[in-house]
């Protein structure tokens, strides 16, 4: 049982988090927002899970080398300076950032890495992805990084060779390209398809969430798995010991 | 069994259509292609199937006149004069005239245009389909064909409220739209689902072809139906009993 | 705006009830659960909404028929005598008995009773549904309304034709026989889907629930549609006008 | 360019494999039969492909080791006594034996074992198949193949832990049970998905066959790829580099 603390404990995702705490047997130790007091935070807690905004990155970094704990940044919007920050952190403490804290999604990716190193470019990938009718932005966040895991897989550039948003004369698919496409409706929370298509036949790697709750659940997973690492810095895989 | 004739008898489909009517116990009357002896073919068959080219439609629908027997059009890219002529020869022979001839097909827009009808669009109708690589336009003209039904559900001008080709910063769904993903690879002969997404659940209507001989049974199936009905314009519906 | 009064009111589906009569803009009269005052609660109400034990059946009817109100009964596990009562009850007020509140199941299974019955026996019927690990029994209610539904516009007798839990050596499918296949994990609130495949086409009739709130919010609106009907017995099919 | 010879050349597959190796760009160096002339066909090839009979096996992996060319065994039906017959040829000659020559299955199982052993068995495995009318025995030899690789990679055995044909009062699922379920229908030439369904997440791992000729084409790729390879008994993974 591990004593978590929340940076950002009052937005959905935060009280997510608390639940996923408990769930997992561990101790919530406290969560602080916007002004609060994040040393005191760190100082009763194992670890830090961060889901706040990037201005305070760096000083939840801080608290968290103060009292020699691990910290999980979930936080999005995060530009160089704050990558840098977050690898100068990392030689001090065990920290993990990633923009996608689900552990289905982590293994997906992983596994789409692979079946696109395996199989030759004549076999055409294609990502569709599904969200509510709120989301402002197309392909999703979780589509890009699965793109990005295909695209390793290939040895390419996926800004170089990517397909979206196909509508009217297109001309034939442009071979090794990686395709996506946005549907949008309803409450769905979020699913992913990965569809590698050859001659005659199809591998479809997919994950499907039923709500947002598996993203706290992860992100405390990972907190947790966290503590008692050496200092560094840690994806998501690592959790998973991929 | 029917005696069928066969405009357009040496592409795929003329090929497609030589088999079906074998496949369903009918006699294939004969064939011909640019030049050939259409009025000859009419007066030995029961029907005629027409996959020829817009330019010899009207000449064909003359032949079916002069022997007095059903024509199926299955031939793209018509306009206007085309379908006018499809009128005036409706009111001397049994016409069919469609885009699509497969009942699977043709059932599942039935079915979508009453899903449409009977949920208020507070449910969102998104319509996702994949073809082979080699497809060089989006949405398919199934697609679209399952969207006019969608839109004729609902009482709306599908011009006026759709979306398709979301990428980048697109904002929230607009309330009422359908929108339209396309995904390319491999050799997929077609599969199209319509999805309407409400508050916390999902219908999907999907159909899926394995191969493009459904195109040609339907057709077959269509002139062998057209035989012995009074001189009309008919739909695929009407052969389903629609 | 109707008053809507829940009988069973402490379980899950009875706060679900409570949830779905304020979300969409009633007001709840009140509820009671085993040895509550019916009768009191139905001379407050517009409508009443029985989710409570078969046992209580008899009285809550009476309870409306005394208030002059309808009442929606989504009880399970009701016998003969229950639907005797019922018809009777229904001759007083408007009652609407189902085993299963969800719009889009009810919605769904009009659409697969259609298909099988344009589709001739040639095209063979699947019913495939996945739900949580903890469910005890297959296949679910839902895949059975379903497989009901085809059977009817089959025209034949679902219990002489229906495989299900195919295992080892099961010979060739037998014409026309509609199969049952059931999927256990997770978390899955539940899914189903109807395949209808034919030679070289399928086409594939889903539904899926996020969670089970949407049979909370189908009995709401199947409460306020009963407002103002004249006495009779209905069905789910009935609110959405099919 | 390999010259590549069929044993078992008249039936189906025969066909489909004279066709593949054409179409990989390959020289067929002949075919044979019951009865024909393995030797002299082993001495004009590269390589042997053998999907006769397994009363045929072992003069066939002699004829293999009289030229000193590998030979791919795809027959089925093996016993005990076969696969010793192999293990001995396997010392002198490159030999490839599987009951499933597809590429994609072959990653796809290779992606399942992944997946099994990185997920807690907290996470329920079931895998689902869909083939055409005909088929007489469930599951496929393909879904035991996938649930044998989901079996190595929770480190269980299969025939211990896995449950089919589910129908009537099941209880709750076994913790840990590896589901079989089978769908029959029209001319589905073969659909297999591996669900892992976790805590409010689901991985869906699929592979779909538009036709028999995958099978085929994998065999001819594995025949090609066995040449100059060092005398051993080689799996269709070692063709993936798995």
């Amino acid at each position: 049982m591990a004593k978590i603390g929340i940076i950002g404990s009052e937005g959905r995702m935060g009280h997510a988090l608390a639940q996923a705490i408990a769930a997992a047997g561990h101790e919530l130790s406290g969560g602080v927002d916007k002004g609060g007091d994040v040393a005191g935070l760190a100082d009763r807690s194992d670890a830090l899970v961060d889901f706040s905004a990037p201005s305070a990155l760096e000083s939840n970094l801080h608290a968290a080398i103060g009292a020699g704990i691990p910290i999980l940044v979930g936080t999005t919007g995060l530009e160089e300076r704050h990558f840098a920050a977050i690898d100068g952190a990392a030689r001090a403490v065990p920290v993990l950032q990633t923009g996608n804290t689900s552990l289905g999604v982590t293994l997906l990716a992983h596994l789409v890495q692979q079946a696109a190193s395996r199989l030759g470019n004549e076999w055409d990938i294609e990502i569709v992805e599904m969200h509510h009718r709120m989301k402002v932005d197309a392909p999703s966040g979780t589509a890009k990084l699965l793109g990005e895991a295909a695209a390793r897989g290939r040895g390419i550039d996926l800004a170089a060779q990517s397909e979206s948003g196909r509508d009217g004369h297109t001309g034939a698919r442009a071979k090794g390209a990686i395709g996506f496409a946005a549907l949008r409706g309803g409450t769905v929370a979020g699913e992913h398809s990965v569809i590698l298509a050859g001659e005659d036949e199809r591998i479809i790697l997919s994950h499907s969430a039923e709500n947002r709750s598996i993203f706290a659940r992860g992100a405390v997973r990972g907190a947790s798995w966290l503590i008692g690492q050496p200092p560094a810095r840690y994806r998501m895989e690592d959790v998973l010991g991929l």
